[in-house]
């Protein structure tokens, strides 16, 4: 029987079924919500899922909507009742006969998703590029000059002179000025370009951060001047449809005679979706938000700007921008308030882009004595190694598996994924934990676990539970002298059994097979290796501080991330979990425009190693592949001893 | 039998024709060149015609195609073969069954067009905010900085520090960065801003003054570097389909809900077409216009840039924006270069907008001791009176007539329209001289004259020499007691015949009708009775100089303009006809930037005067209609002596 791939969206969750299934049973098969009343009877309408525009894959030129059986007249009269397009489609009916991307409305969904990519708050001061101004003017009269003019002279007398109008705040001025009997609220930018008129007293202009990672899309939006996040939204980058890692979205491009439109229009439209997310989660409107701070890759980066990635993928790897841009959002496509602003942080080098730019942001190494290791763990992964007196950056190929894609169960950081993982060494028993349930799996019912998939860290936790109880060798492979129910033969290989079918909403098992220890030992020596040339061009042998960003950093377990030999030693109480850095750079560039000259001084600061350039990454790489504590983790370093700085 | 109206773009000829004719019998009917090689067959599509969108008037909301028979199967043929879309019809075979708006395109017309909206020259320094530099890198190296940065750098060293990129011009930097091997043209916007980066070494950057005048376009594409006008295009303003004027455009908004939108588009695409027209004149491109410059009145200006015009039709008049306006030409809808700026000039006040404060740059009253009453004649008029002291300016309704357009043979200044008239007090025996000929009528075999209607410079001419003749009286009737062949019955009144049957290309007389006689009166009388009120409020009783602009001011004859009472007594030497002095003024603006700063600063110094608001307006409105030389066309002042300042 021929299979094909299914990713469901927002979940991320994918897997093969067979050709000829429907979405629901496909939905049910790799344990992702789907409401259905009906029972699959085609009437009421429940089920409802979109399918997703564009094609899969490169190799794959057909679209998601060829790829289903067509609509049956059951179907078409639901449509026809609930009013819909030719996008969306009743998942008990539509079968599958190719790869198809679905999505899955919030309406369909059993329950709310939620946000892992989240951000740690610190305090900061609040001193945002944005400002509203209160005024009230008189009624015009006969022989009064514009409303444009009167309007900034009353600004000139509250003290805010030479201040212009952006051309879209003047198409709904006459209106508004009229709407609000001649008292308004101007949004002003740097005190120099107006770019809102409202009616009326008017407070809390919002502007959203987004983190555009190389797999997931994390948007903050904040309130502008609380300084606080008010909501949250994150998604999948939808350019995963067209390559799981930045080199083959350069391949797209240089490939595809449209290529870089699309990649760029795709992710523009979810940052779009994001902001209407976003904005809804507080009753707000994508017209509140007023300014956007962008980071990501240097890929992403480029996509963004709707720039040719090409000349990052080849030597001399020189970016077309580095620089900030200061723009209108409207300009790269993106739809908030008409005269909303854009800001994208500096490039560092090479892969190393605005994303790092914003962790040195949020984590400030370069404010400190202590010499800080910064691993932001993504698809791209990236390393900052320094203090006050030099920063070092590189890049590290570490690929999706982190963030619970390419995983035979993985899924991104949704409920229904385990997130944490504890193994017995005696008996194999596993105990884990699954996000949207404050008990572990032993604490509750096995019915009542629902377990859907994994995510990055419950992978990484596991894997590194698997090795500390001898399930794994130090090579990564399975130990065949072991025997236990947990164990089970894929295909050629053995796998451990995380959830079993009882725990699973799917009714099959959870479970990790090699190939995915293979995906953890791949991501973790590109970190390591990384991090071990930073160190060696810096001349320490130790680190005085860990950082762990990234997608599933909040959670992330530092002893575990040690044990497994993705970072180098350091004392535990200095390695910190710090959720999602990039964001939270973001967010500080969002609400204090001094940290937007800082970060530009920061880009040019900063010393960019390219490390897979060296001739020694290669024996260096493999040698990290295997576990700690077997070989010597740090064969030409001596680890940190207690009062060395 | 019911009749029609028609009207042909681009000459602008317009009338009444016979329910069920043809298109192309229409034209020929009207005197619109048309080519037709087969004689009416419907085979050889040269008589191909394109028919206008929008709808003809607010009480007729059928478009123009619903307007003409379907498509018969002779012409589908040909529109397959051509390969055309709906909007194109052949003429032969499309009938008439309601009003119709066609345009003839380039290919069907049987000359080209010869531009009448014309500027005088005059010498001016050149200093435009557009400058270029031409810069070389180093191919980019391991390590280096973004090709973004690298520009930047260059930039710098040959002095142009704090420049930075608009957002448009990096997109395609990359690429003509290995176009011309690293060697690269960047045009720079006022010191601050690059627009556009080439390829090698390139000079003649372009722009575009437009002024935007209720009834004509008229463009004028501008080398920057030379400060040469290059090539010139016009078109009627395609918003007169919507309204005749500025007040039936303001209901047309008020009473239409997508009427703003529509309004808007039509005007911005008018521009982009005239963009088009004008460089391929000289075989350049629109991508080539880095600036554009744009004026009209204050209802065309509020049209242009999308704004309500509404509140500028009810007291107390306030215009919504009157500062200049400096912006992208893209955020307008402009299809220039992706990174050309536009630069709207400001309005003064009411009607009299940024075509006056144009004329004012191009005429310079400000800067003379001689008082100087400035008559800028369209179908919104606006008059200037002042010298270095004191500006006052007004607007007058003039309405289209003096544009050639509501009289029954008027057409735009184009090829075969009469703009010269003189008529024998004696013998009533007409002369005249035809746009785009060298000779005068009598000067040429009838059938060699082929005259197709008459502009308005040949209206106003005819209107002042039967006046002058006795075939008018002083009230602008027909007098009853003069009997010639020349003198017709047109319904029932009498009419006067300019070109007989035989001078015509249509076989039909053109001719003065007695409501084409009072349409003059109207206009003349408006324009009359507002630099009266100018000189009572500015205190002189005569003025030194007289200037006289507008679409048709360039051949506008100043001893007849006087005759007909149009403009006040002064001596002929003194009396100048500028051609169009708005788009001179627009064209200033463009070449040297301080004139920019220096139209604000007039268009805040000018002082309003709202003459039809006078109470004794409607009485000296009426007394003006009357020719002068039988009233007293000065009742209350004394007409300037010799001596006299």
């Amino acid at each position: 029987m021929k299979e094909y791939k299914i990713v469901f969206e927002p979940s991320g969750r994918s897997g093969l079924v067979s050709n000829g299934i429907t979405v629901l049973d496909a939905a049910k098969q790799l344990g992702v919500g789907l409401e259905s009343v009906c029972g699959g009877l085609g009437t009421c309408g429940k089920c409802l899922v979109q399918i997703e525009e564009g094609f899969f894959s490169k190799h794959n030129l057909h679209s998601s909507f060829e790829h289903l059986t067509a609509m049956t007249p059951a179907e078409a009269t639901v449509m026809q009742r609930l009013g819909l397009s030719n996008s969306h489609r009743l998942a008990c009916e539509a079968r599958i006969m190719g790869e198809v991307l679905v999505t899955i409305p919030e309406a369909s969904r059993p329950q709310k998703q939620v946000i892992r990519k989240n951000v740690t708050s610190t305090i900061m001061p609040v001193d945002p590029v944005i400002e509203l101004y209160h005024i009230k003017l008189a009624p015009p009269q006969l022989g009064d000059r514009s409303e444009q003019e009167r309007v900034l002279t009353t600004l000139q007398e509250v003290g805010l002179g030479g201040v212009k109008f952006a051309y879209p705040a003047l198409l709904s001025l006459a209106k508004i000025l009229r709407q609000g009997n001649w008292e308004i609220t101007v949004t002003v930018w740097d005190k120099s370009l107006i770019l809102r008129v409202q009616p009326g007293f008017c407070q809390q202009p919002l502007g959203l951060a987004v983190d555009i990672g190389s797999t997931t899309l994390a948007a903050y939006l904040c309130d502008l001047e609380a300084g606080a996040i008010v909501a949250t939204a994150s998604a999948m980058n939808p350019q995963v449809t067209y390559g799981d890692d930045i080199m083959s979205r350069i391949s797209y491009v240089s490939e595809q005679p449209a290529g870089l439109a699309r990649l760029h229009q795709v992710v523009i439209d979810a940052i779009n979706d994001l902001a209407v997310q976003a904005t809804a989660q507080v009753s707000r409107s994508v017209e509140d938000i007023v300014d956007i701070v962008l980071v990501g890759n240097s890929v992403m980066h480029h996509l963004l700007l709707n720039l040719d990635p090409s000349p990052l993928g080849v030597i001399p790897f020189t970016p077309t921008v580095g620089q900030a841009i200061d723009c209108f959002a409207n300009d790269l496509g993106l739809r908030l308030n008409p005269g909303a602003r854009a800001y994208v942080l500096p490039l560092e080098a090479g892969f190393v882009g605005a994303d790092n730019v914003a962790v040195l942001l949020a984590e400030s190494p370069h404010r400190q004595d202590a010499v800080t290791l910064i691993i932001d763990v993504g698809t791209n992964g990236e390393i900052v190694l320094g203090n006050t007196s030099r920063l070092l950056c590189t890049s590290a190929a570490t690929g999706p598996a982190l963030e619970g894609a390419q995983i035979t169960h993985g899924m991104r950081a949704a409920p229904g994924a385990i997130e944490r993982v504890r193994i017995d060494p005696q008996t194999l028993a596993v105990r884990f934990k699954v996000i949207g349930q404050d008990l572990w799996s032993d604490e509750l019912d096995a019915w009542d676990i629902e377990a859907r998939g994994i995510c990055g860290s419950g992978i990484l936790e596991a894997v590194a539970e698997m090795f500390t109880a001898g399930i794994l060798e130090s090579n990564g492979r399975f130990n065949k002298h072991l025997s236990s129910p947990r164990l089970v033969q894929r295909g050629r290989s053995r796998a451990f059994v995380i959830a079993d079918a009882t725990q699973s909403i799917t009714g099959k098992p959870i479970i990790i097979s090699q190939s995915d220890v293979r995906a953890i030992q791949l991501a973790k020596s590109a970190v390591y290796v990384g991090a071990k040339f930073l160190m060696q061009e810096f001349g320490v042998k130790s680190v005085d501080r860990i950082v762990l960003a990234g997608a599933f950093g909040s959670v992330l377990d530092a002893q575990r991330v040690m044990n497994i030999g993705m970072i180098p030693d350091c004392d535990l109480v200095n390695v910190h979990s710090v959720g999602n850095a990039a964001g939270k750079g973001a967010c500080i560039a969002l609400l204090n425009k001094a940290k937007r000259q800082e970060s530009s001084e920061l880009a040019l600061w900063v010393e960019h190693i390219n490390t897979s350039s060296k001739d020694e990454f290669q024996d260096e790489f493999v040698a990290a592949l295997a576990m700690p504590h077997a070989v010597d983790p740090f064969p030409h370093v001596v680890l940190k001893q207690k009062g060395d700085k």
